[in-house]
């Protein structure tokens, strides 16, 4: 528990560890921070054009360090964040000129360590500049734990939201708007949305880091495989974070497109903590183009291959089975690859095999949007896109666990759970395709999955 | 269970008491069931230009009726059915001038019985020549049964379907099509559907029976206020009716109606029959008009008073808490009366109840559609009409017990149950209307419900 709710408790300027204390003055960061509260659009420029870079951190930080000796034992769920919030402690120490209890030799070997630090630190930085806006958690926090799954994770999300937003915006012609928001309960995210623009009709990329306390309604919504978690008092402090994408186009003959990596740590009633990544990127056609699944597919499949022979034919089948319409007998669309609970090998691995999969979200997607994005298209087609979209708010509405997961959660963002939902859609009573007609080949795609490699 | 499960036994041509054998031969009833198996378009002339009326019950009908003696006491699910189909085989008998082992004083007065009963089927057929369809249930099963409150109910629904649909196509101009379909688990059902026509987006009135075991799923939606249900081996005998209706018209400025009127009975482990009635009609105007709102609550209330002065209040605010968007913190419209689980104070009262509630059915709504068919509108209007459609779909995929019942058992009639979605629907990221506008206005409503008489 102590662990997942540090977020929260970094978030005030003071922290106490058993044999630290640490007190970092609320600086120019924090202010930065504030500013980038309020949604903002932009080029990535115009975005930034405030941020001092590097400098501003040794300019605008000071802070107070007093180590009192060697940690000791810290209580089991702080060890590892105790540790980082030190080494980051000195780090920002370092900076400021300002060591206390360090002889000569300590001094210098502590300088080199310094150097170093202040690099990654800058390297944070400087990825921060790529992003969407700031991320969902303190930049300081993040340098202070930049070692951390959690610190990771965010920072391959958020590079991830830019990495696909800038290819779609190039695609597209238009701009993204970027809202962050914060979840009272604890965390919050950044939605990036660009809608009834010139190829797509609603795009949706968003980020969200979230902890506190699962309800028991949204701990059976987490449950996959069986996973058995038991609470105190039936709840459990978690935090958890992702990113989620559904990219709706105007032309129907452009497919839509959804992918979504999340990481998770909870923790059970005797403090031992459970973590798990998640994930897939899967493809909704309107219409089948044989030769789209295939270069979709292999994408995927050259990703998954890099760690393990078997991950894409599984995840591929899971993802099948997963995004499965069942009142409909239908998949939602010609799948992908679809994976909960992978905690193994070890979570070093497991979070190589996420980043391999979050690199393939451009190449797998974005050459099929300019291929088809002057495709003619006919009203039939436009309307057979139409109904299709109503299927896939049936499922998201009805089977998708991570709606279900948000609807329950209380403090979620609405707007941001729901951006995933078409701009318009269509039910007709008992349509059904012509026999022979492309819409026909389409169905019978969804009710009997393929193999596309 | 027995009982239950005589709706498909008396599907057979053969049915087996402890002490009558009753065997009907398979005519004219039949065939013309089969000939509206298929669907039918059609004015009420043309639907039921085929059907010779009363006379053909007597023409083609034969009866053999073997009557031992007096009957004895049953086996328990079966006493009351058992009798009623004992009556229903004399009735039938007679018509075709066939009646055994009767002395003259008994022939006189079987005969006096006998015209009588016959003079009830006779009603039963005249009904079925105004309705959509014939019923789902068999009409000679109906006549058998006639005093049943499974009879009853299923004949009140076809009544209903049809009174309504006849007032929505005088005011439309189009004609509805009537579908009828068999649930091969048992029963089946009659939607009537109007789709893209002159006033009406899409508008649907469906009826169904079914019958057979409800999975633990399915019981887990049925359950309302704490009823336990304990089933052999997780699993209950049940039969549902009821009537279903939702209308979507083009214009923003005709409000959508909603009513749904049911009835289950179902059997428990030790035997026991649990019987109950649920229902209710609500109002989702895209926009708030306050004499719209006094006349449809008004009409609601007049049929509530009649039966218990505590109902229009109650129920009014159980409307309000069902249908309420919880991840929106709105209601779907400006509510109505809900009810659920009415098992007091008689069988025979609540029946009363119901026949008041679906006899509102037009007057609360076929004056507001003549009221506002006409009305101009903007595309502005139109927008926020398919956002607040948007909104309809989330509320019934999300939430609506009857949809998740619905999906949720298997065999149901998919496009029957989604019939209740808009033809089309529509949602922008972060959509918020501008202070003051009656958009606005209509949020406000929907946040917070109000008294309306």
């Amino acid at each position: 528990m102590a662990a997942l709710l540090l977020h929260s408790v970094n978030r005030s300027a003071q922290i106490t560890t058993k044999h630290c204390f640490i007190s970092h003055k609320v600086s120019t960061l924090a202010r930065l921070q504030d500013a980038h509260v309020a949604s903002f659009h932009n080029s990535a420029a115009h975005r930034w054009s405030s941020l001092p870079g590097a400098r501003w951190l040794s300019r605008g930080t000071g802070v107070r360090f007093m180590c009192q000796g060697t940690a000791g034992r810290l209580p089991a769920g702080r060890s590892r964040r105790g540790a980082a919030l030190v080494l980051a402690g000195a780090a920002a120490a370092a900076v400021v000129g300002f060591v206390a209890n360090a002889g000569h030799f300590q001094r210098a070997e502590m300088a080199s360590r310094v150097i170093q630090v202040a690099k990654q630190d800058d390297d944070i930085l400087e990825k921060c500049k790529g992003f969407m806006s700031l991320p969902v958690t303190d930049v300081k926090v993040l340098q202070e734990k930049k070692g951390e799954m959690c610190t990771r994770m965010e920072l391959l999300i958020m590079e991830t939201q830019a990495e696909f937003c800038r290819a779609l915006e190039k695609v597209d012609g238009g701009k993204f708007k970027a809202d962050r928001w914060q979840r009272k309960e604890g965390g919050g995210g950044i939605s990036c949305v660009i809608q009834d623009s010139n190829v797509f009709e609603k795009a949706g990329v968003s980020v969200s880091v979230v902890f506190g306390h699962l309800t028991e309604e949204a701990a059976k919504q987490m449950k996959s495989r069986g996973k058995v978690l038991k609470g105190k008092d039936g709840k459990l402090p978690f935090c958890a974070m992702g990113i989620s994408s559904v990219i709706h186009p105007k032309n129907p003959h452009v497919p839509t497109v959804h992918f979504n990596y999340r990481y998770f740590e909870i923790e059970e009633e005797d403090g031992s903590k459970q973590w798990w990544f998640g994930g897939g990127t899967d493809l909704t056609p309107t219409y089948l183009n044989e030769e789209d699944a295939f270069l979709f597919h292999n994408t995927l499949k050259e990703a998954c291959d890099k760690h393990h022979p078997q991950y894409y034919p599984d995840f591929k089948k899971w993802c099948d089975r997963y995004f499965y319409v069942r009142h409909r007998g239908e998949t939602r669309g010609i799948g992908g690859i679809f994976f909960d609970d992978l905690d193994s090998p070890s979570q070093e691995e497991a979070f190589s095999f996420i980043r391999s999969c979050t690199s393939t979200v451009v190449p797998c997607y974005v050459p099929l949007v300019y291929k088809h994005r002057d495709d003619a298209f006919t009203a039939e087609e436009k309307r057979w896109q139409q109904l299709r979209r109503g299927r896939y708010v049936e499922f998201n509405l009805v089977y998708d666990r991570g709606v279900k997961f948000g609807l329950a959660t209380p403090g979620s963002r609405i707007e941001s759970i729901l951006m995933s939902l078409p701009l318009t859609a269509k039910w007709e009573y008992t349509h059904e395709p012509e026999e022979g007609s492309r819409e026909a080949e389409m169905l019978e795609v969804l009710r009997t999955p393929r193999e596309w490699l």
